[in-house]
């Protein structure tokens, strides 16, 4: 891992925790001492707490921040940079007790839960109300709702009912010395100074420890279509963007990509098999509404103009529910089939969407036949590209060609870096790339505000200083 | 105006400005001294800049920076709490002339503007090319685009399109020390270290002088539908509301309510004549489809349920733009019948929906002969209540009567004193009615940090400290 190095001569707060505390079985704050699994980034932390209400996660903090301890705060630890797990030997504070729904209001739709709450387990929950989550992931049997606020998760829902920054209405949280930050209300709409909450949506637990989220759902749609579509070239994809927008309006809910090669392999590793004519490209598009009989209509105009025209050369819809599951799962365990490939590096990057493919084309020239297979997929809606690369095994002049090639090309787009998993440990140093001085030293700013001592989730989000 | 004696003997920085600056007109920085127009809030400002560049926004600032002098940004100066007007003799810096747009895209909808740029302008411009602007007020005549994102304005299509939270993209923003900082990208997803941006939204000018604007536009419907309809009870209101949701589902674009002192008033002194049966309540409903037919069959259905069912006692229904454009003139021009029905004491509040008109009915029976009307109206779809009083002068005793009454009213339901508006000079020292005091401390300390000589923005926002 690059920049370790750097990271044991800093400055980092030292953990003694367990030997101060003796065996937390029995202390005071009554909180649990478990067996650690060691994951990826995991190293040798020795301690993992499982607080049950916010005031325990505040007695947690205050403690360390008294004695210098360093705290690693972690959700389901599903994220893809590492940025829920420990670098050394932090004291990993785990939401996974904090578990409880607080609250429901059946005409407004606003959800009020503890951070340690299963994604899944809130949809199913608002889902018999007649509401949706307005996020879904891959990872939603595992992930919780406070490590998705504290990484601003994308996924699968974005392209409809937009970030979390806009859904999400109140938080709680626990800052670094102990303070909590009652900031959880259930208000569309509230303009009375600072809007705190946004510091910490997307911070990755650097700035405070996310223990509650008041969270609007929308209204459960009655009718979802699922097409998959075949293109016969990228730029089909793109008008088949743009007349669908246009055609499917208000009931467009997603529109994801995949080129050929992600096709091959989904088709390789996972036995599934392709639904329509081989293409270049495939594109997957549901829709959402209230009348069934009005989105089909509308679906089925859109599909005629596509399949008039030659921007789509094949299709095919879901009759039924577990038709729609079939065609996600082409889409969705594109990262299953991957990491069965072999060793995979992955970019998740956001691009303006006339360039969005060509860094996959680009690449696949670059790196020849060292790569296995250069693929392209993603929430093309939302100009997200997830570009992964796969080899037999990892090599660092494989990576040396990659990076910071990669970053470098999306930086002359004015692209991000990290479209929505973030920076953790592995992204950091690579900020720069999307950010300028300006923001990276205000960043800092913040952290030192927040977080004097350093002591929450060190050595992520933020690059190494040199 | 209260506490305007602690600001006097407050540490506001002393402006100097013209004495050292000499005649604007000569000086390097070739910006533009203007007679001041003096509004209700405006002192004794002798000098306003109207840059046409950040760079000059960042001249401005670095020179008042290193010699004390405050600072007051301004865009359209449209705003209802004063935040956009000078306390003493605070330097103007406006936007006016920073009127360009940068660019445009025609697929994603992304639109870059600098920050004078007029709303309705922008609009005009975003509808030739088929998008329509997130957000849409009553003073888009004159309001900047800046300031909207300055002051995080709500308004007529926040029920659709969410908050600019979500929709803008990306800021430019000078800092108080003349810093130009720059993350006006045009990325749906970015989550490349913390969300800058979100701390100049709605800051009030408080935490930097925002320059540009990156915003995204969705698509412009091609059907628009408004409906005006009256309910017997505000039960009725509310049931109107959840059914609209149910079968209008994703084309429900606006859920505006008035009570009939509202129509009253709009009748009495604008000569606007009520277009249905009497009623105590009124709704306005807007929706934006992508298909008229479509839109019109699910209206037609949603009208027959709630005239069937007695929610709506009598309803019309817009036959073209001049009759919808008539409807709505009912809604919006409330505030000006009720400006010429006298001193108008104004709220603007978010409140939990089902005790939305509670405080209407509380305080008019509190009120009696005191007032002339006590009125409620607002964005219902967004648990936003604007609550005014009208009397024939002002008089201390009924302001006395209303605050902190009013404030202790929405506190007890969790509400915000603020929905919409913001806190500006007028309500700053009220923000501590819905934010608990951590969060108070919090804000301060950001203010703080990222305007540490207090330069801009003086006595707005933050309450005056004691």
């Amino acid at each position: 891992m690059d920049g370790f190095r750097n990271i044991t001569s800093g400055t980092c707060p030292e953990n003694r925790f367990r030997a101060q505390l003796g065996t937390t079985d029995h202390h005071p704050l009554a909180l649990h001492l478990l067996q650690l699994e060691t994951g990826r980034f995991c190293r040798s932390s020795k301690v993992l707490l499982r607080p049950r209400t916010s005031q325990e996660v505040a007695h947690i903090l205050r403690y360390c921040h008294e004695r210098n301890l360093a705290v690693s705060p972690q959700g389901g630890n599903t994220g893809m940079v590492g940025g829920s797990t420990p670098v050394f030997d932090e004291i990993i504070v785990s939401t996974a007790l904090m578990n409880q729904i607080v609250s429901f209001h059946n005409v407004s739709g606003v959800l009020v839960c503890q951070a340690g709450c299963v994604l899944e387990e809130l949809s199913r929950y608002v889902e018999e109300r007649g509401f949706v989550m307005p996020l879904d992931l891959g990872a939603k049997g595992s992930c919780h709702i406070g490590g998705n606020v504290a990484t601003n998760a994308g996924g699968l829902r974005f392209l409809r009912y937009g970030s979390l920054r806009g859904t999400v209405l109140g938080l709680e949280v626990v800052l670094a010395d102990g303070t909590i930050l009652n900031c959880l209300t259930s208000l569309r709409k509230d303009n009375t100074g600072y809007d705190l909450k946004q510091l910490f949506i997307g911070s990755e637990g650097t700035l405070g420890v996310i223990t509650a989220v008041s969270i609007l759902c929308p209204p459960k749609p009655s009718a979802v279509n699922v097409a998959f579509l075949g293109c016969p070239g990228f730029a089909e994809v793109l008008q088949t963007f743009c007349t669908c927008r246009g055609m499917l309006g208000e009931i467009l809910s997603a529109f994801e990509f995949m080129d050929a090669e992600c096709m091959k392999l989904v088709g390789r590793h996972l036995r599934l098999a392709c639904p329509v004519q081989e293409s270049p490209f495939y594109v997957l598009i549901e829709t959402s509404g209230s009348r069934a009989g009005h989105d089909a209509e509308k679906l089925s105009g859109f599909l005629e103009q596509v399949l008039g025209s030659g921007l789509v050369t094949d299709g095919t819809l879901a009759a039924d529910q577990r038709r729609a599951k079939m065609l996600w799962a082409l889409r969705e365990r594109i990262t299953e089939a991957l990491s069965r490939d072999g060793y995979v590096y992955k970019y998740d990057l956001s691009l303006p969407l006339d360039r969005l493919y060509d860094l996959v084309s680009d690449l696949r020239a670059r790196l020849g036949l060292h790569a296995k297979h250069v693929v392209g997929y993603g929430h093309l809606g939302d100009g997200n590209l997830h570009l992964n690369v796969t080899a037999e095994a990892f090599s660092p002049s494989l990576l040396g060609t990659l990076e910071p090639y990669v970053y470098e090309w999306v930086t002359r787009q004015r692209g991000s870096v990290s479209a929505e998993h973030g920076l953790g440990f592995k992204k950091k140093d690579v900020l720069g790339y999307s950010k300028p001085p300006e923001a990276l030293q205000l960043m800092q700013q913040l952290k030192a505000l927040l977080d004097p001592k350093g002591i929450l989730n060190p050595y992520k989000t933020l690059p190494t200083r040199t």
